[in-house]
C-alpha cells in the first residue's frame, strides 16, 4: 500500500502546533515526574501503580484503547490508537519507572518535585524516561490529527529500570493484542547537544551478588584480628582478582572469547561521531578517566563489555574507624554484554571463577540483558535520519548505547517487529544521575521528529 | 622502707569478709550498670556524667579524697586513700563507660536492667569494666581496714571504650596530684574460668581512612562504563595490594620489619595456656578461621600485627543491583601494632605504598596507640602470680592481649610508674557482646587476690 502524503506537515506548521502545546505538555510531565515511581523500591511500589494508572487515564483521554496488562511484577500499559486495520502499525516503546532518587546523593532540588528554570525541567524521570515518553505522544497526537494513514501503539513499561524481569513473558501472552509492523524506542541519549545519534547497538547486562559470610556479629578487631577472617577483605581481593581495576582488563578466562571487536567501518563512523573527551568528562562529571583517547573511550563505553563493582555491603560506614571484624559482605556488581556475549555463558564462567577463588562466597545472579545488535540500513533507519534532520537540522550518527533496555530483544523476537531509536536525551541530563533534567528544545525538535517519522513510516510498504 | 606484715590476710578471714559484703557489692553494682554510660554515644553524656558522680559519691562516703577531672570530653575520676605519705601508692585504673547495646544485637534480658541468676550478673557493664572496679575497691577497703601501709588511688576513666582520647593530656595536666609508685590495670580476660591469665602485652592500633574520588556523582554505568575510573574497585584493588585477606599477610614492604616474634618460652607459655580453638570460636561465633592450631591462633591474636579492612563506604548498599559507576569510595582499615613496632613508622609506610599504588587516593591516618609491652618479671608481677594464686588456688600464665587499653602507655610515660594488670573477666562473660555477664566467684576471687595484692606491694620497696 502506498499512501499520500498529508498535509500539515510544514516546519512551521508543527512549531505552532509545539508552541500551543507547550502548557499541556508541561503540566502532564509535572504530574508524572511528582510520582515516585522507583520500581526497584517495595515501599514505592504503589507510585508504580498509581504512574500507570494515571498514564492509562491520559491514553483514554486522548483516544486510545487502553490496558492494563498484569505481569506478576509492575503493569505494563498498552494503548491503541487505531484509524483502519488497513493501515501499517508503530509501536512506540516508553517506560514509566525511574530510577531511585534522594537529596543525599547530591540534588540540589527534592528530586520528586518537578522544578522548572526557564526551557529546562529537573526532577527524577524528566528524561529517563518520563519526557521523551509523552514528547512521542504529543509527536502521534498531531499525525494522527493530521490523517497520517498509521496506527500508533504504545507500549509503556513500568519495571525497565530493574532490568525488565516480566516483559518478555508478557509480551508472549497478549502477542495478538501487542503485534506490530515496527516498533520506535525512545529512551537513548545523543553523543552531544549538537550531534543527534541513534544506536546501532545496545550492550547487555548480567548482574552478580556475591555474599560471603564468616561470622554471626560484629567482632572486636583487637581480640580476634589475624586469626578471624574478614569477609569485607575477602570480597575485596574477590572483586581485585576479578578485573584489574585501574585498566578495567576482566581477568575471568573465557570473558572475551565471543566479543566481536568492531569493523573498521564502525570505527570510522565513531571517528566521525563528534565524540569529545572533553565534554564526556564533563558531562559525567569525571576527574580523570581510565583511557583519553575518544575512540577508544567510545570503543570500551559502546563496543567492549566490562565487570563493575557498584558497591561493598556490611561492615562498618560511619565516621572516624571501628575496629570491628565484620561477619560478612556483599559485592554488588555487573558485567555490560556486547553483541555475541550470551548472558548464561557469563553467569557460569563467573560462577565457575568464584568458586575457584573463594568457595565460601555465594553468587546470586540476576536476570540478564542480552546485547542488542541494531538496523542501519534500510527505509525504517532512513525515516529516522530524515526525521531527526527535519527536527533538529542535523542527521544523526548511528552510535552504539552503553546501557541496556531489556525489552528490545524480547520485542523484536517474541512480535517478530524490527526495533528502531529515536532517542532524545542529552548525556548533561543526568541519565540515573542526580539532578537529572530534560529540556523544551529536546522536548519541542522530539515532537517533531516524532511527528514526521509517524509521516514517514506511513509512506513505507508496511511488511505485512 | 620495709614494712612489717598486717594481720588478717588469711583465706578465712577474706572469705567471712567478702561473704559479709556480698550485699553491699551487689546493690552498688546493680546501681552503676543500670546507668546507661555508652560513651560513644552524645545521647548518653548525661548518664556518662552520672555514673562518674555516682563512683565519686561512693568514694567520698568510703572515706577517699574526690576530684572529678574535666578533660575536654567525659570527666575522669581520681580518689585518693591515704593512710601515710611515707607508704608507697599504687594505683588501681579502671573505666566507668561501657559499650553501646541494644535488644536488636540479642540480648535476652533488658541491659541496662542488672539481672541477677544464681550467682550470675547480667547486664551491660557487669564485667566491662564496673564489675572489676567494684571488686578492686571491696579489696582496697579490706587491705586500708587492717592498717597495709600502703595508699590507695583510684582512676575511673569514662572514655575508655572510645580509646581515650583525653586520657593523656589529662593526666599530664594533674601528673602531681596522680603521683604513684605502680599502677595495676583490672579490664583484661583469661583464658578460661580454669586458667587466670595477666597480659604480658597489649597490641597497639593506627586506623586509616583511604579515599579516593574520581567524580562527583553516581553515573550510569551503562553509559561510562568501561572508560570510567571505578573508585570502589581501585579501592578494592588497593586493599586486596595491602593484605592477602585469605592468609591475613601484609604485603606492605617493611611492615613486619620491627616484629619481635615470641620467643620459646613466651610460645610454651601459650601452650600451656589452656586456649581452646572449638572455645575461641563458639565466643566469637566465627564459622571459620584463617588457621585451626591454637598456638597459630594465640600468635595470630596476642603476638602479631594485623591489616584488617572494617567496611567500604560509597557505591549501592541496598537490594539488587543498581548499575552505577559511584563517584568515590572510602576503606576503612586499621592495623593492630605489637611491642616494638612504631604507630608513626607504619604512617609512613602505609602513606608511601598507597602513593605508590594509587596516588589518587588520600590517606587520613587516625590517632595512633602504641603497642605495650608489659613486665612479667620482677616482684610486681610475683605479687600478682601470688595473689592470683592465692585467690584462685591456680598460678596465672602471663599471655597477651590482643585487644588495646589506651591509657595503659600514657600512664606509664606521664606518671613514670609501671603498669601490671590483674584481670578478671572471662571469655563467656562477653566483653563488648550482647548478654554481657560477671559472676559471684570471680568478684569475690578478685576482691580476696586485690587484698593480697596490696599487702605484697606493701611489701615491695617502692620505687621512688
Amino acid at each position: 500500500m502506498t499512501t499520500s502524503m498529508p498535509s500539515g506537515f510544514s516546519k512551521k506548521s508543527l512549531l505552532d502546533y509545539t508552541a500551543s502545546q507547550r502548557g499541556s505538555f508541561e503540566k502532564t510531565l509535572k504530574e508524572l515526574v511528582e510520582i515516585p515511581s522507583v520500581s526497584a523500591e517495595p515501599r514505592h511500589q504503589p507510585e508504580v501503580a498509581e504512574v500507570v494508572s494515571r498514564a492509562a487515564d491520559l491514553m483514554q483521554q486522548m483516544g486510545g484503547e487502553v490496558r492494563v496488562l498484569e505481569t506478576g511484577g509492575h503493569p505494563l500499559l498498552h494503548a491503541r490508537f487505531e484509524q483502519s486495520s488497513d493501515y501499517p502499525t508503530v509501536t512506540v516503546y516508553n517506560h514509566l519507572d525511574v530510577q531511585p532518587a534522594d537529596m543525599s546523593d547530591g540534588w540540589h532540588t527534592e528530586p520528586f518535585r518537578f522544578v522548572q528554570k526557564e526551557d529546562r525541567y529537573w526532577g527524577r524521570g524528566t528524561t529517563d524516561d518520563k519526557g521523551p515518553a509523552l514528547t512521542a505522544l504529543w509527536g502521534a497526537k498531531y499525525a494522527l490529527a493530521h490523517q497520517t494513514p498509521i496506527n500508533v501503539n504504545f507500549l509503556w513499561e513500568a519495571e525497565e529500570e530493574i532490568g525488565s524481569p516480566n516483559f518478555e513473558s508478557t509480551v508472549k501472552r497478549h502477542k495478538e493484542l501487542l503485534e506490530t509492523d515496527s516498533v520506535v524506542v525512545s529512551d537513548t541519549v545523543w553523543v552531544s547537544r549538537t550531534r543527534p545519534a541513534c544506536p546501532a547497538g545496545l550492550r547487555g547486562l548480567q548482574g552478580f551478588r556475591f555474599f560471603l559470610e564468616t561470622g554471626e556479629t560484629d567482632q572486636h578487631s583487637g581480640t580476634s584480628g589475624g586469626a578471624a577472617r574478614n569477609p569485607v577483605a575477602e570480597i575485596c581481593q574477590l572483586v581485585a582478582d576479578c578485573f584489574d581495576a585501574k585498566t578495567g582488563d576482566v581477568k575471568i578466562p573465557g570473558f572475551y572469547d565471543d566479543v566481536v571487536e568492531p569493523t573498521k567501518a564502525e570505527l570510522a563512523d565513531l571517528k566521525k561521531s563528534g565524540f569529545s573527551t572533553a565534554t564526556f568528562k564533563k558531562d559525567h562529571q569525571f576527574k580523570s578517566l581510565r583511557v583519553t583517547d575518544p575512540v577508544e573511550i567510545m570503543k570500551r563505553i559502546w563496543c567492549m563489555p566490562t565487570f563493575e563493582v557498584h558497591g561493598i555491603e556490611g561492615g562498618y560506614h560511619g565516621p572516624g574507624v571501628k575496629t570491628i571484624v565484620p561477619p560478612r559482605a556483599t559485592a554488588i556488581v555487573s558485567c555490560r554484554l556486547v553483541p555475541n556475549m550470551d548472558a548464561r555463558k557469563i553467569v557460569k564462567l563467573v560462577r565457575a571463577f568464584v568458586k575457584e577463588k573463594n568457595p565460601d562466597v555465594k553468587v546470586q545472579a540476576e536476570h540478564g540483558l542480552p546485547a542488542y545488535q541494531g538496523h542501519t540500513v534500510g527505509p525504517h533507519p532512513d525515516a529516522i535520519r530524515a526525521a531527526m534532520n527535519f527536527a533538529f537540522d542535523k542527521e544523526p550518527v548511528f552510535v552504539r548505547e552503553g546501557g541496556s533496555i531489556g525489552a528490545v530483544v524480547p520485542m523484536e523476537k517474541v512480535l517478530k517487529a524490527p526495533v528502531f531509536f529515536l532517542g532524545l536525551s542529552l548525556p548533561e541530563h543526568g541519565y540515573h544521575a542526580p539532578n537529572e533534567n530534560y529540556d523544551w528544545q529536546q522536548a519541542e525538535g522530539g515532537m517533531i521528529a516524532f511527528a514526521d517519522y509517524f509521516r514517514r513510516v506511513a509512506a513505507i510498504e508496511p511488511a505485512s
